[in-house]
């Protein structure tokens, strides 16, 4: 393990702790910031970057939750796993982070709608559901990346719920989403056949949920399929 | 029980399950549909209301989800339990169904970000959520609804959460929310000295779990606020 | 805030931690430690009390876990609340610990058979629920304590849950289970009016949740119910 | 589709549901009720089987909830999929809907001791917990069904909790769970290579998850684990 120096341009907009974070992503998917590397301390990250110390234990904070580095109290903070170098290609550094978080309100709401949907889904918004599923398996098959096949499945399931909040607040994440969908999808296009598998099953199980009425299953699926598309970004699980 | 014919306008809107709904909720609480009393059928409500059978079963579907109305199997519908009779004194009996209707995500959105403000929260942001709190008790001992600082209570979770995308989305149902919470605050303030307590004892026991870095007991107090909220606006527990 | 010398016999025994959290909860109560007071060191306790380090810990985590004590990150251990002096009347100090730590898996266990018996019950097991509820108010309206009256009221639960491993494991913790609510509801009858009202409440609720079938509901009653009950041993309410 | 007759042995046994349900599944798993075949009524199986209505309801209850047949309101019910013609090799199929039951209590205590393993572990727990996977996968690697290891790692689990409670409730059902893992691992070790991996990297990810201290992450991989383990016994995802 050796003490790095990280390369940091000052920066001055609003996201500082989101920037911060995508230049330290960007120096470990690059391979400049190698598996074990030690950190600069927080306050050497301060003087180099030009933040508060706020800023940098927020950055660090997620870098941490995101699996990519590992705190070691009173000894530093290393670096832990390295994401795709292809993660950069689908989205720029300053996002990730935000994309990453996006995963945070959808957890909530969408196992929420998955769970109403498996009880109140019409026969019609099952048939929908069951089209963008079809829709997504085509789009793979065709080398295409499917993130608006992606996004129309998770919206037929927030209207499954027989709640009209549940879409809208979805549309209100539309933004945000689509560049998380289109980074994540872009890894799975680029990444293995087990990988593409792995993401129809986990939408299969959700569909079969809702399909068998099955409330506990649907949040359940749900939750764990949006657990594991964000650990196959931040690439906790090599390739998978 | 005796069989009634319910009183209805014929309706033209977007939104006609919620106008039924609200319909019929009004005729339960002007006691004009008495506990026990047997709703017409749905086909006859078809007719009567004008509109296909899919919008009276969800009309029907959440009087019965509410505690209003029971459904026994191949009997039929019947009043079970009566609102109070003020409820139509602060909310349009049109808009009732959706004020309710926020409550789903909100369960699902707030209960998160409770959770991860027990474990992010900063200083400043537990002065903020206690100082909400504070303001709502004043509100309460002035004999205000107390509307405005519940919006307020509820926000600084949501900053709390370390996450900008809950709070946007709750600046999001602001609209819907802040009818809502005119409406059970509305209701609560010409309630019971008991019933102002479990308002106030509901917002400072999530308080004390945020405060304490509780998660779990932050996602449990904040559900059963909600639940418990949606619960006294449709009077399922008598004044309480 | 004084440092104080906590008074400690020299112990072999295998619960060592639960033995030393009841000595350090009896100066709590009885009013040697009081409000704010803080502990001896860590390395200290282990010398007064003889016993290792992981065995202090233990004992000090399950402290703060129940809200008895706060510990500040490098300054020290601190008094924070103090249970009825009423507590150790019902329970050996050495056993208190163990009753407490029964609410861990009765809140896994009976969250999920309240949830199943929403979903399963029949007629004869909700009538049980009901008589064993009656039992309690009358219990309760005598003046006795109610214990078994309320055993029979969360083993009827289990019962409708439709998986009779669910009642059995519940036997299985019946001793450990009777010891725990011989002190929460001994605790209660020398209680308030208003905390006899609640504890029935809650049972009421339960109830009431199973009755209608709605699972997540019954769930989240349940829940809550173990939940505030462990609170008031711990005294986290006052008297509540 | 054509109504059969079932071949039923009339029983007097305590748990009658539990031996129909057998001599049910076992005309499935032998193919002499094929996918799509309408079961006799309700009537009809009472008066072969020579038992009451809610012995039949509730086998067919058990049968429907895993995924084995499903009941059209008012027209009758459908075998819908069969489990491996193996599943009876390893178990008697009176134990079968025994050996099901036993996730019901699992899913609840497990998803609950491993987030607060993930919260209490030491670090000598995580290395048994470590070991015990360890030894899974060599017994694998060897040919062997392991179930033994798969015990030996869920009790690893349950005893990093913190609380004695949790690894002596899995203890108290340590019959009907050596039984219920023979039978899914022996079924393992029968399937697919790609099974096996699976069930390893359920395991593995709980592991992970506990030891990186998230216990959201490890209740969710353990519930998860759970519901994968119970489908595979039942075929709902085929060889998987």
């Amino acid at each position: 393990m050796n003490d790095v120096t990280l390369k940091l341009k000052p920066a001055r907009r609003e996201r500082l702790a989101d920037v911060l974070y995508g230049q330290i992503l960007e120096q470990i998917t690059s391979g400049e910031l190698v598996e074990g590397a030690k950190l600069p301390s927080e306050a050497r990250i301060c003087r180099d970057f030009q933040v508060s110390r706020p800023v940098v234990r927020e950055a660090l904070m997620r870098l941490q939750a995101d699996g990519l580095v590992v705190s070691r109290q009173g000894i530093g903070t290393f670096v832990k796993s390295r994401p795709s170098s292809k993660l950069t290609d689908f989205a720029a550094s300053a996002d990730i982070a935000s994309y990453l978080r996006a995963f945070e309100p959808r957890l909530a709401l969408e196992a929420e709608s998955a769970a109403l949907a498996a009880m109140r889904r019409t026969k019609a918004q099952l048939i929908q559901i069951g089209e963008a599923l079809a829709a997504l398996e085509t789009a793979f098959s065709r080398g295409e990346s499917g993130w608006e096949e992606d996004f129309a499945f998770h919206l037929a399931v927030a209207r499954a719920a027989g709640n009209e909040l549940f879409p809208r607040l979805l549309e209100e994440l539309r933004d945000i989403l689509s560049g998380s969908m289109r980074m994540a999808l872009g890894l799975t296009r680029h990444g293995s056949d087990d990988r593409r598998r792995r993401v129809l099953e986990e939408h299969r199980k959700i569909f079969a949920a809702i399909s068998s009425q099955n409330a506990d299953l649907a949040r359940l699926y749900m939750r764990h399929h949006l657990t594991e598309s964000r650990a196959r970004i931040t690439g906790s699980y090599g390739d998978l």
